[in-house]
């Protein structure tokens, strides 16, 4: 049997983005399904529908690729790129269930949330990519070490490098 | 846009399966994919894992189409037949993520973990139809009602008759 | 130093009760107090508040004695004679919690809610004593197996019962 | 009826402390108790035990004062100076449990988890002082907004400091 698709993780601000970080989240998004990956993230708006909308728009999509897991308990809450929405219910605490989802997670910006998901990759030991020229908290703790483990927090400045890096850490090449 | 495809969640006994129960759970899982359904099971095994391969058997199936909801936080300890592997690290309390999935529900046999998840199942007011020929919960709770709701729970004897309702339920038909 | 005290949980109907479920709910609370438990319940209305106020009552009383784990996002969920309020923000996952903290769990009456939590108690292996002269899940589940496991459902007939056989349970006796 | 009683959780590190950081947990926690507060922590070792073992020797403690919000399912995973054990059986994501009950929420120290925790209470709106001199995520955002909300983490020099800033917060004074 063929081994289990790769999950890359999107972590990243709600809200309204800054233009040019928008466009850095499609293109990951884009990217990550060209590449052959599975694309979560928080099914909800910001740069969590930015990477779904880019995901959708790779010639390589098709329905399931996109996932949305949910803080609330109502599939509708997902946003509309996202093809498979699960409402866990759980509020912030769904930000612990999408990084185990992952194989790799890319912080895109980022705000508190953004922050307690880079934490909790931190701490599951997922490994974690900062598309540092994204600004906020991916900036912040990108190429630092997030406690005294001796790893630093990897750093990726366009979203073509940071997905050659996922490609690299899950042995697509 | 398509609205997003309806998802049918199959609820049934782990462990060691009595024959017919397991060909049922299969043939659950493949007429899902043949009729249109996304199918989501708890990803372990018993049920879920013949749900989960019969889900694959389909001539419809395409990778993406069936989610497993875990108790646990790695991807593997997903059955082989899941695509999209939910590792929630929240232990039984997933059963409620795994109900909210679902547009409909349909549970198979059944021990006390299924027991939790109708109960589950109705308390969030999702339309559920039990498998009465496969016996355990889904027998017992199959056409009465569990609280004082004006409902029953929808009974079915084939998995060709679970599916018939369960297209109906989402307007399939 | 000493033990940890031991934990009663109290599971059942929320809403309006029948006058007499009422006041065996307040009473099952008062006596656990009496006999040494903290006593924990959803934190809600119906048995919850009943117990909870019947532990109140107690001479045997102090603050922290009355544990509400609640569904929601907020201390001010809880009926007022909680002491120590526990807002979890899982939704109807918290009765996993609630379960957990349990070494004796005690069933009145009950609907769906109810009878998911009797469900969860049996899955963890929490003693779990019916209250059968209540109705609802307590009758029904009371001095049955809830699946292949060989035990029972323990019953007791009035809190006075109940409470005696929770104290045997644990060592009390 | 009186209100119920004001909730100071302390958030900190794991495993093995500075003496110097020893010592003004275990301080925080005698003087949270003395202050009339419930003292809340994640009930296991490092600054959590050290919290827990502080306010057990205030000479206000009384049974119940100390609550132990765990990741794991079994009340024998909390250290030996908690009270009142909640084991969730949801890993990490129980620092969300934690969170939601603190009228106020003290971090000391810190590692991944702690910054994890302080993203959560700044998420949940709930009043957070970084006791600066600890060290760790602590000093790091100590004084600084952790969004774009208009808001600062709170600073402490001293547990006196810290405890004299959430009696205030929370009307005491």
């Amino acid at each position: 049997m063929a081994r289990r698709r790769p999950v890359l993780v999107v972590i990243g601000q709600s809200g309204q983005l800054l233009p040019e970080v928008e466009r850095a989240a499609e293109t990951l998004g884009r990217l990550a399904i060209d590449a052959g990956f599975r694309v979560a993230t928080g099914g909800m708006d910001g740069a969590m529908a930015a990477v779904s909308r880019g995901a959708r728009s790779s010639e390589s999509w098709q329905e399931g690729d996109v996932v949305g897991v949910l803080p609330g308990r109502s599939h509708d809450d997902a946003n509309e790129w996202v093809d498979v929405a699960i409402p866990t219910g759980f509020g912030m605490a769904r930000n612990f269930v999408l990084v185990s989802m992952a194989d790799v997670v890319v912080a895109v910006a980022g705000g508190s949330g953004t922050l307690s998901e880079m934490a909790a990759a931190w701490q599951l030991g997922r490994p974690l990519i900062a598309l540092v020229s994204t600004g906020g908290w991916a900036k912040e703790l990108g190429g630092r070490a997030i406690d005294s483990r001796q790893e630093r927090v990897l750093t990726a400045t366009t979203p073509e490098e940071a997905i050659f890096q996922a490609r690299e850490i899950v042995g697509m090449i």
